[in-house]
């Protein structure tokens, strides 16, 4: 058994090597950038106006005369002489003789002559080729997590792929002769499967969308033969259930026997004590308790972290904050609690149902309180961790 | 024209009447319960043994006779008399004749008999049927978010659909004789075109998966007609582009032309501020600008909260606080400023390159510092109104 320190530093020195994938940009929302972004063209790739006005070659008299009209989109390059006016646009390009523009604003028209009230500086409201970015300069860097703003920035680069840190491969492995599928009535003895849905879901959150999930029996063949398939193909391979010392926990032995590298086993903790967690060559292996509320934690706690770093996440561990605690704690275990608990404000209370077969009491929570092992009790006002869970 | 908070307050007054629609449970991450939700099962369905060990009908004596086994899954009820113990692991039925379980740590097995070295309180170690929940009671109620727990729990008592509040359907409409698809070489006038694939992201991030885009040139008939079309089949309309006064903003005037009711035009605010909304029925229209970053800064500030109530999130506005400004910022303009910035600790900075054509520096933001319209000027170290772009 381990500290909580210990398996953490562990998860923390993996991976050792990191993938990419080329996606397309419309699918790169929430990925992060494996290599810096050059931009192929300049932006603005001509001198365009930022008013609807009109372009003028500066000079000091106050009456000009229309001779041409530029649209945005307009592909025209008008000559323009002193005197002379192009009414213009915002977005569309400025004539190459034209240094300024006008505000409509501040113009009174009169049929083709315009009559500037209130001339500008010269080389007002014409955005210069290049001024947000010139070509070949970097657009994005490497390590750029790609937000809505990103992906639009690239968007107007004309940039349609990029290279990003690849979406780990994940599938589920389920163990337990009392699981049964949902959407028949429950036999005696057996309880519905949803650790798989669950996982499932915050996988999805965490923007892995195409989990496999499987079912297995508390056997030891067809775990063994399962775990053997699985671990050929995903990067992450999550186990729920079968990993603790009963007769029928066949887990383990079935991972080490498919050459499964124990990185850890058993964690000196409540909920979650029995998490173990491996690896062979490039996939990882966390093998989660089967109570739901378990699982999850372990899930928040060690593998989420490992995920998030994959994908390239700097900030890959959830969020901590301190907070009061509006609940005495005690912890006469010596383990490092994790407490399912709902922050508001400054303040955190540990909510009712603490048992790790309890998923309820986890959907009402916000944050995780983490009481460490050597703390024997918390008072109430005292300052507490608290893991937050958004992600 | 008219105030920020004029503008948010007839947002806010939207929408009147909410919808809901039927979805799959593992399709229902981050949707809201239309109602509440009752169990159809207990939970724990029966009496579960909360360990691995030996279940016995409770006794002062020592010794036991091991009668018989139930795993995790078997339906066998054991009948068990005092002196008789059943070889019990975790999450199995507990016969309906034992009241207590003793942890395998706390017994010595001998062949088929075991003595008791440390005998827990009568009725330890079982879960009671629906200890967790009864058949029947509410299990989440309606307004309750779905995260990965509440999806987990509502999969544990057998539930595969939940109704909850209908994701608005959303069209784009992007405008604009200049805009040009990406994956060609850029003509001379024209820049390619990107809100709607930002839009399309943004939107992604808030749960709204299926948006489709329509590009129309400055045109009045096609203009009117896309409106038309676009206005029969979606629940909210984003239009970008054409909304300005310049002689070729068709949008107004085709909204209008469609019947769709203009609830404001022109908010006192920078950038942004000829954002038009409107309604035609249930159907909302946001005629945003057309330089990217106005059009995210309007889509941030007023069409997301409209359609966070709709998916029926109580937090509905994007997230404020308070941070200390390292940046001098001057409002001559008496206008709200919403100012791309970066914060960090308590500590925000303003970043260079607030020009609404600009996407860049949104890339690199995190929040956006809220200058009301009354405020000439901020120094440095005073505390400014930040809003979290995280969503």
């Amino acid at each position: 058994m381990i500290s909580v320190k210990n398996a953490l530093d562990i998860i923390d020195s993996f991976p050792k090597i990191y993938t990419s994938e080329k996606v397309n940009l419309q699918d790169a929302l929430n990925l992060v950038l494996f290599e810096n972004v050059s931009s192929p063209i300049n932006m603005p790739p001509f001198r365009q106006s930022a008013m609807d006005g009109y372009a003028i070659k500066y000079s000091e008299q106050e009456k000009y005369t229309v001779v041409k009209e530029s649209k945005a989109g307009d592909s025209g390059n008008h000559s323009l002489k002193v005197g002379e006016a192009v009414r213009i646009f915002t977005g569309a390009l400025v004539p190459d003789d034209g240094d300024t523009v006008v505000m409509q604003e501040h113009v009174e028209r009169n049929g083709d002559s315009i009559l500037i009230q209130k001339m500008p500086e010269q080389f007002a409201n014409i955005r210069k080729t290049g001024e947000q970015i010139k070509v070949g300069e970097i657009a994005l860097k490497k390590g750029t997590k790609l937000n809505e703003a990103a992906i639009g920035f690239l968007a107007c680069l004309g940039i349609t792929t990029v290279t990003v840190y690849k979406i780990p491969k994940v599938t589920i492995l389920v163990t337990g002769n009392e699981l049964q599928k949902p959407g028949t009535d429950l036999e005696i003895g057996k309880i519905y499967e949803s650790n798989s849905v669950m996982l499932k879901a915050v996988l999805q959150k965490s923007g892995i969308k195409d989990v496999e999930i499987i079912a297995v029996k508390d056997d030891y063949q067809e775990t063994k033969t399962s775990i053997k398939n699985a671990l050929e193909i995903n990067d992450i391979l999550l186990v729920s259930g079968g990993i603790s010392v009963g007769d029928y926990d066949f887990v383990k032995e079935a991972l080490l026997e498919n050459k499964v590298e124990e990185l850890f086993y058993k964690i000196n903790q409540k909920p979650g004590k029995p998490l173990w967690f491996g690896k062979k060559q490039n996939t990882y292996v966390f093998a989660l308790p089967g109570n739901p509320a378990s699982a999850l934690t372990c899930f928040y706690i060690y593998a989420l972290p490992l995920i998030r770093k994959m994908c390239g996440y700097k900030n890959n561990h959830l969020q901590k904050v301190i907070a009061k605690s509006k609940s005495v704690i005690k912890n006469p275990s010596q383990k490092t609690l994790f407490l399912k608990a709902n922050l508001e404000g400054e303040f955190v209370e540990v909510l009712q149902g603490q048992s790790s077969a309890m998923l309820y009491t986890y959907a009402m929570s916000n944050v995780l309180i983490c009481v460490a092992s050597e703390t024997a009790e918390i008072k109430i006002g005292e300052e507490v961790t608290c893991i937050k869970l958004e992600m």
